[in-house]
């Protein structure tokens, strides 16, 4: 018999372990850094939560399922907004204004497994609700760079880039496109990189967009714009007036008021597919552009109502382990080996061989480790000092205790395992001797 | 419109969270302690590894489910034994002796939801693959006490129930089971406070457990004998000589030489229903037996094999949140609101209204949190700084950092919000004032 994990899910070994924990610490020492209290909820929800926000063509990219008996249909979270909004309106009436919430939960979609995506992966949720304006919004992205950094990636790296829903559409419609055809040049925009360049034309062209008015469209999409650049470069790009972009200048200001100004830049070619958007929306992206998105978000004012909440100012994003692991390897920072992750022993402890010595070993393991200390031990029959040394270096531990023949005087070898420093410690001290060397 | 998280789940809000966290830190902890390394799988798998163990009876007890057009069946993970048993059985050649692994998973059981069993909950599990012996079973039972002492509770609060497979089928075959009835003995046992004691008598007597034999077997898994008391207690219990218990008296002895003697009792009556045990057996279960098992695992010398790996001695328990959350909360070990374990902010920074001080907010709160610190700030349009320090103590910072007039001098005015004190500190010294506070 041969088993495997499902197609799409990963078997994190301690190596692999270790790295998600790098990221996920990342993630919460961000989200603490900035005022966010972690939440979750249910691995799976009821599937209407789901249908209610997408409409029923999101049923076949879920994994969905009944209880035997039961009646209810139930999906994997493929998400974590829908639960959000749920427990936000939930409680309206008795959370603190605004709430700010984190979440690192892993998330399910029944798609065809590729590089930067799979069918089970992890992905952090910041979401910060009841306030608004820009200062809001750069807090919140504000917080992805913070954990961006942390992960010690740079602005040469990786770019935020930045769009804003009501900018965008005045956009479009200055270009020809009709009111009523705003959501479908949304649509059209989001989707340009899986369609053949005619397909693109063709379709822009039945929206209003021909000619000269594509031309102006694609350089406005097409043109990199850093914040430095001033939004009047932007306007330029895109040919319209500079005013007709103020919600962009306004965030502008707030993300070079919170230091984000090097990480970010315009990009009027981002407008997320989700239909529920509705001002700042943004990307971060590796920046050569050669990978999938690192993280998404943006404003839904309008979500938690659909839930059964009042009607609730809110942006959030989400950033997922997938992507930002392979950039994180990509760029060197990652251990080659995630082991090197791991927490470090702080002591090995060896029996030299006397039976008193191997009395004590499981006592004196049991005392330390009862105080905190991290402690491993040889489980092999071997009681050759210079082998179990090797073994102790091998598991990475910072010192090794010998139980020697100065154990019936109440002492032990205590040896730094980077200096080869060795020296002998009582008993009694061993625990603060070695909580004292940084363990 | 109404939406409510599914029926047996739970939505953590973050004094709930707090909660989860608070147990999960103390799992890790005592993990690492031990000399542990955390792994974890997928959340669902093939349907397949489920009843490869426990058989086709299983299936109504699991959410199982396909992709839409796709053919394999996956269950939600009802337990992660078969995962880690898969996962140590496809690196059997390359892992290190022994494995130690722990996890900290949510597994899912499609049953009614009752105290102390819901549909999703969380789990601690802790496994030693590749060794084994006394002192081996003694390490893994001493995990789960660190754990539960890392919670504050203590050998009154929890008892540690253990037993013998072996040992205890040479109790029952010397009370007349035949051989091929020991399996169903402990089938019985294992579910005898769930049928009324005629039933119980009826189908023991089936079993060659009548008359004498009964009231001898009934006195052998109904008396609690203490370690201390030693084996001889337990023999003249079960009315057997003590070296039909030699498993036992040598698992004592361990116990008793890693501290862990007073945490744990004899208890014949533990057998745990699956079949797949072969020595040591233990439950942790509140002092006074009033919830259902706080933990529960044993020896599992099989199970590697039954996955396609060597034979592979083999130890675990799994520890889950929803009973021991319950004894926490019973003991008054966990506070009445969770919010009280949430992290606390090092500052809540406050502009007292000038220009300058409403510029310069943005830019410090940043400049602190890059620095790890957890800042907090308020989102109300007032500038009535007694105000906002009393929002500044309801989120619980340690200081409030005042921008005044001083600020034209390059300094703030930082308030120890426990201790009333306040001083004026340069801006170019804040962090590391705050950090030096303790922070």
């Amino acid at each position: 018999m041969k088993f495997q994990a499902p197609k799409g899910t990963r078997d994190f070994y301690p190596a692999e372990m270790a790295v998600r924990r790098r990221i996920e610490s990342a993630w919460r020492e961000a989200s603490v850094a900035f005022g966010f209290d972690e939440i979750d909820g249910p691995t799976f929800e009821h599937l209407e939560l789901y249908t209610a926000k997408s409409g029923e063509g999101i049923v076949s990219e879920l994994f969905s399922f009944r209880r035997a008996g039961g009646s209810d249909d139930y999906a994997l979270r493929p998400e974590f907004t829908p639960t959000l909004a749920r427990m936000a309106a939930a409680r309206a009436a008795q959370l603190p204004v605004p709430i700010k919430w984190f979440a690192v939960p892993n998330f399910f979609r029944a798609e065809r497994p590729q590089r930067g995506r799979l069918r089970e992966f992890f992905q952090w949720n910041v979401d910060l609700l009841g306030a608004e304006g820009p200062a809001i919004d750069a807090e919140v992205i504000g917080v992805a760079v913070g954990a961006l950094a942390r992960l010690g990636l740079g602005p040469a790296d990786v770019r935020v880039k930045i769009s804003h829903r009501v900018a965008a559409a005045r956009l479009v419609r200055a270009l020809g496109v009709a009111e009523e055809s705003v959501a479908a040049a949304f649509e059209l925009l989001d989707r340009r990189d899986k369609m053949p360049p005619e397909e693109f034309t063709k379709r822009a062209a039945a929206l209003g967009l021909g000619g000269d008015s594509l031309s102006r469209f694609e350089s406005a999409v097409r043109t990199r714009v850093q914040l430095a650049d001033g939004i009047g470069a932007l306007a330029a790009a895109a040919g319209i007036p500079a005013v007709e972009l103020a919600e962009l200048e306004a965030l502008r200001e707030a993300l070079v008021a919170a230091g984000l100004g090097e990480w970010c830049e315009f990009d009027l070619g981002i407008v997320r597919g989700l239909a529920y958007y509705t001002g700042t929306v943004f990307e971060v992206h590796e920046a050569s552009g050669g990978e999938r998105a690192i993280a998404g978000g943006g404003r839904y004012d309008g979500l938690v109502e659909l839930f059964g909440g009042p009607k609730t100012p809110a942006i959030g994003f989400g950033m997922g382990d997938v992507v930002l692991g392979l950039v994180l390897a990509d760029r060197g920072l990652l251990p080659k080996d995630g082991t090197e992750l791991l927490p470090r022993p702080d002591a090995f402890v060896i029996s030299a061989g006397d039976p008193a010595a191997d009395a004590e070993l499981p006592r004196l393991v049991a005392r330390l480790r009862a105080g905190g200390l991290h402690v491993r031990h040889s489980y092999k029959a071997t009681r050759n000092v210079g082998k179990l040394l090797a073994d102790a270096s091998k598991q990475r531990s910072r010192f090794a205790v010998i139980l020697g023949t100065e154990l019936a005087e109440g002492r032990v070898q205590l040896k730094d395992l980077a200096s080869g420093e060795q020296r002998q410690v009582a008993l009694v001290d061993l625990a603060s001797a070695l909580r004292a060397a940084g363990a």
